[in-house]
């Protein structure tokens, strides 16, 4: 069965982007720390066009987070920078450049209308504007039977969690303080999230923690 | 030289113990659940009196607890229910019975002048009303050069963070969401304080991630 998969980098004090996030900083203050470990690994740097990189227990954790995965949802957080509602002249096309690379559809959860973007390599964003369960749903449709990847932010990842949508949770526990930002588990409201752990690995600085989720 | 070292158990979203903390509940609504993957060692039952239990990846992680620790500090609300100051009639001796597993002296950062409590096995309680480096520098010198051990709760823990005292911080995190309680990392202030992992272990129902604590 086609499962929600979400994958997300995390301080050890639980926040997913730091403080003031902007267009300069789009994962806030310090929240690029998050990412080194990922961006250090020759399995990122290869897809993403850059030379050398690092073999290590990251490695497979970060290849099977690709695999499977037939399309993405994502919030508009994630999508495009604060504020602005259709991103000024409503030629945002993300951060990723004309081939992001994901090479699957994306569907970005928003409250503003906006037509379907075609990008190079095999991923159109869609907008979806009446709520997380229409977007799970055409993203599932568009998976074709695999997959389907919840990239964030935190706001998101809490609705689906809340939603009981969510079906599987890795959490790459970054070994930094952010002192503030975007938080994941908060506002779960009454819902009774249960996490089963199904495996943790110990990587240079970061703690891979697998989670299945279900609720009471 | 010696060391202040914390282990404690932590939720996945972030808390040492649950929500509504209270004399019936002194972990808290859910926070027993914190404590499920030690009480069930046969590395914990055993000093504690009990037969059977379990031999798993946690067993060294607490033995290596107990290793070379001369004495201890904890806050007040770890050594008594919340609410009453002196603990009702002054004859609270902590949550432990007549012999508290620990072995080695402990003291208790509290605004409450008391004098000193002898326990059986090894352990006297006192009480230190003037501040945290206090309290460090009586355990330091009561471990004859071994090392101290941090118990909790969070609030004490996140005294000594943010005051630059800990060297290494041991969480068991445990695949549980409390929604609110104690919450540990909070109230640091303007310590930059910096972890450096120095190990994950995935274990039955728990990770056990170490740091190493130190501050800009």
């Amino acid at each position: 069965m086609s499962k929600l998969r979400c994958h997300i980098s995390i301080s050890a004090d639980g926040f997913v982007a730091g403080p003031n996030q902007s267009e300069a900083e789009p994962l806030g203050e310090g929240g690029e720390q998050l990412h080194d470990w990922v961006v250090s690994l020759a399995a990122w740097r290869e897809p993403h066009g850059k030379q050398g990189g690092e073999v290590n227990e990251s490695t497979p954790i970060m290849e099977e987070s690709l695999e499977n995965v037939g399309a993405g949802v994502m919030g508009r957080n994630m999508f495009g920078p604060p504020g602005g509602g259709d991103w000024g002249d409503g030629e945002w096309k993300g951060w990723w450049g004309d081939e992001p690379p994901f090479h699957y559809d994306v569907f970005i959860v928003t409250h503003h209308p906006r037509e379907p973007v075609e990008m190079e390599g095999g991923t159109t964003f869609s907008f979806v504007t009446d709520g997380i369960e229409t977007a799970l749903q055409r993203a599932k449709e568009s998976a074709g039977g695999q997959d389907v990847m919840l990239s964030g932010g935190a706001e998101i990842i809490n609705q689906y969690l809340a939603a009981g949508l969510l079906d599987e949770l890795d959490l790459h526990v970054v070994p930094v303080l952010l002192g503030g930002g975007a938080r994941l588990f908060e506002d779960l409201g009454d819902a009774e999230v249960a996490l089963e752990q199904v495996r943790a690995v110990d990587a240079p600085g970061v703690t891979h923690v697998k989670y299945r989720v279900s609720t009471a």
